[in-house]
Order: C-alpha cells, then structure tokens, then sequence
C-alpha cells in the first residue's frame, strides 16, 4: 500500500520506519511520463525502498516563467505511481516546504552559469536548495534524475560532491517518443504544427552526433550543423546550441582536444514553449 | 580507542559503522577549552556515540582576519578528547574540505545580516557551509555548540529549519572563568593588562540584565548601560553592544513591548583581539 506524505512530518515518520534499509528517491515537479517512469523503474529495482516526490518547486522558476500554468494532475500521477509499487509519495504543499520565514538558499556557483542558467539567473539556485531539503528529509541511498535535464545533473552532481551528501546520483537515458521527441511535461503545450517540428532537436544532435563520430573537432562545426537544421524549421527560434565540455560546461571553442568528452544541448521555443535537449558523449566514446 | 579520521572517506566508514545509533556532534576549530569540554560532556551524556571536529574552517575568517595565527595544538586536544571517551574526532585538512574545483555554498539571508554578520560580510556562510558539509559526513541525531557564539546559534537553527536536517541543534551555557570573562581560544591573545580589564564584557552584561530584571524596558536605556561600563575602560574598543529580538537579532527600538526576550550582546576589541560575549534572557525569563 503507497503511502502519501503531505507534511514534514509525515514524511520523517516514512523515512524514519525505514532505518537502515536502502532508498532510491525519484525527485519530480509530477505530471508524470514514461521518463519520470523509467527513473521510478531503475529505483524500484536498485532499492528496498522508492520515495518518489511530487512538488512543483516555486524558486526554480523565473518571474516571467511558467510557475502558474505548468501542467498538474495528482490523481493520475498517484495511479502511475501506485502502479509501479512505489513505496512513498512525498507531496508537499508551499507552505511545508517555505514557511513565513524562509531564508535559506544553496548556491553553487560556477556550472551553474552557462548555457540555462544564463537565460534563467535564480533557477539553479532553486533546484539545488529543494534538492539539499529533499535530500535530508528523504535521506536517500541512490537520488534518480534524467539527462534531459543535463545541467541540472552536473550542478547536482557538484553539489552532491562539494557538500559531502552521503548518497549516489544515478542518471537515466533521455527517453524519446518515436520520432526522436524527448519526452517532457512542457511538449504538451505544443500546437499540432508544432509537434510536428519539435523533432528538429533531435535530428540536429544526431547530425552533431555523426559528425563527431567521423572525428569532426571543430566546436564551430559542430555548432553550425546542429544550427543549420534547427534554422531551417519555420516555428522554431533558437535560444542556444551548445557545444561544451561535460564536467564544466564551458562551451568549447576552435578544436576539441583530443581525450575529452562533449555535451551537446540546445534549447528551442516553439511559440512560448521552450524545448531543451541534449546528447553527452563521454571521453573515449569516439 | 578513540579513532581519529583525516579524511572523507575515513569519517564516512566511521560513521557508517554506527548505524542507527544516535551520535553527538560538536564541530569545533580546536584549541579546546572548558567552553568546548561541557559541550562534549553533555553529547557523551544524550548519546551512544560522539564525533568531535577540528577544523579551523578558512572560509568563515575574512581576509583580515587571524586565520594564520588562529591558536592550534592538536596533541593537546587529542589529549582532551580521549579523556572525555570521545569515539571518533574528525580532523580533516583543507584539501579534503576543499578539494581545487570546490563551488558550493550555504547562504542564510536574514538572521545573518546585524551584529557579527555586519562587521563580518562572509562569516555567517563559511559557517553554514562548513557545517552542513559537517552534518553531512556526521549525520548526527544531535549537534552541539555554545550560547558563547549567540548569533551563530540563531543562524544554525534557522538553516536546520530550513534545510529539514534531521537532527537536533543543542546550546549550552557558555562557560567562564571565575571574574566572568568567557572562555574563548582567543583569549590568549590578551596582554596581561588587557586580561585583567577583560571581565568588563561580562560586566555590562550582569548589568543590563539587573536592569532588565527590575522592569528596564527602553532598549536605548539598556544598551547605555552596558556602554558606560565599557566606555569607562581605557584599553577596551567597543565593536557594538547591542539589545535585539533573540529569534530575528533585530535591534530593539524605543521600548521592548511585553512578553518578549531580549539578547545583549557585544563585541570589544583589546589591541587587535575581539571578543564577544552575549546573554539571551528568553520571554518570560523576567
């Protein structure tokens, strides 16, 4: 029988039964798809016990973002949940997770400022301060994220490093619809038309992808192929391509030495909907 | 045996083999006093296991500050502790606190901002960084510190609300030597003469709380009176002296309306050495 916390305490009571046992939490804003699901998988199976959170956090979005519409439905996220033999649901409301009071931010500084957190200033910050409060209420063996989200791993990754967090990170593939779409709470925002195109992020990391495959190391190149096809889409506007060390983020420039790993990532609006996407390719995966 | 941990990794096993075992905590920068023995005392007494720290944290001195002359002597306190039965003391090096691509920082907004926080811009969140990274390898059921270091005690409690740590911040009396000068690994720093004008801090204090007692209620009144007496010694260089709301540490104004507590609080320099020194009279304390 899934449990569902709503409060600090509740929550405290689940984890505390649970002792010395091994848990595996799959943080999420709900809304949940087979994305969110394959981390509720992975987790099910690596752990003797699985929280999954559902908060939609406040400080990760901007002024000018999409707090107030972003997409919500509990019942069905609790069903999908329940399905896949999650042990607790942890579902907190903004007053239980910022009272009156709140003054207590986590900052880290430096992977955080390119690529999304130059077009969003505060949302880092708000992913890694609901994260450390997650993380010590939820006191996780394994936390479970996407890399879809590939900044958002890197900036846990080192805060997880940088704050001694006495847990592992574990990180699943972006999972795709058949056309090559990433799956995302936000696709549903999207007109038929612009479904239809939304597939251009893909195909364009794939072209990059190839390319880097034949030994292309030109960062430029790179970036210009990825950028030639998203051009070529009338209802896309490109925010960023990026073509970027892994660990750092630091968007290379001229030749790629040889030995390193590279991240390509973009993000694209199709109207007010903005598409983020992305492949890694490791060191040594030439 | 008491073990001593230098690492990361040798404080996590240490910590690893005490399961769910509750475990005290009490993170000190060394140089051990009384002050520091009661807090151990008192953890040794609540719980089945005690970690000391001794770590002079760089990050919480500001650039002009005595981080290179800060007082150390780790055989003596070694000495100390292992008389005290401490199980494990952590002792870990900078390197090891923080390794070269280090970018993380615990940051308390608000109760950080008057008295020390004013005087001291980054101290407050060397401090909340390193502990969290303390609590973090520590995991302890309970974290002790001194009502010595008033300010720190409020910012530490906000963070723990905050953050949700799962654990217990406990304060204990600040200790003194017999003229009530307190107990602090600074004070060895003291000439002779500015030793014996010392005890004046506490003086003042002894002396808004007599006010306080008999029904003083204008704040302005309460801190003249700790002013006079330091006013009146030669060697002494009041920092501040200061009467504010325990919780926030916002300066009283005017008259302390009922039913509320009141924390006097000061810093004087002798010569180059600053001490501080507090007593915090809770709502209903009168």
């Amino acid at each position: 029988m899934m449990k569902i916390a709503q409060t600090i305490d509740a929550i405290r009571a689940a984890r505390e039964e649970y002792g010395l046992e091994s848990v595996g939490l799959v943080p999420t804003m709900g809304y949940l798809h087979e994305g969110h699901l394959e981390l509720v998988r992975r987790a099910r199976k690596e752990n003797d016990r699985v929280i999954v959170t559902i908060y939609v956090n406040p400080k990760q979005f901007g002024p000018s973002e999409d707090l107030s519409r972003y997409p919500r439905d509990m019942e069905h996220d609790l069903e999908l949940l329940s399905n896949e033999n999650v042990d607790t649901v942890f579902a907190p409301s903004d007053e239980a997770m910022y009272p009156a009071d709140y003054q207590t931010t986590v900052i880290v500084t430096q992977v955080t400022q390119p690529l999304e957190g130059a077009r969003r200033p505060t949302h880092f910050e708000g992913v890694t301060t609901v994260v450390t409060k997650l993380f010590n209420l939820c006191r996780p063996t394994r936390a479970y994220f996407g890399q879809k989200d590939a900044q958002q791993v890197a900036v846990l990754r080192q805060m997880v490093r940088d704050l001694n967090f006495n847990l592992e990170i574990v990180v699943c593939p972006t999972v795709r619809e058949k056309d090559g779409l990433a799956l995302s709470s936000r696709n549903k925002y999207l007109t038929a038309e612009q479904r239809a195109a939304a597939p251009a992020l893909h195909q364009s990391l794939r072209a990059a992808t190839v390319l880097w495959a034949q030994g292309e190391r030109n960062s430029d190149t790179l970036r210009a192929a990825m950028l030639d096809i998203l051009s070529a889409v009338p209802s896309a506007r490109v925010d960023y391509v990026s073509a970027a060390n892994p660990t750092t983020l630091q968007e290379y420039s001229d030749t790629v030495a040889a030995g390193q790993g590279i991240l390509f990532s973009m993000a694209v609006f199709f109207g007010q909907t903005r598409l983020i996407d992305n492949v890694l390719l490791p060191p040594g995966a030439e």
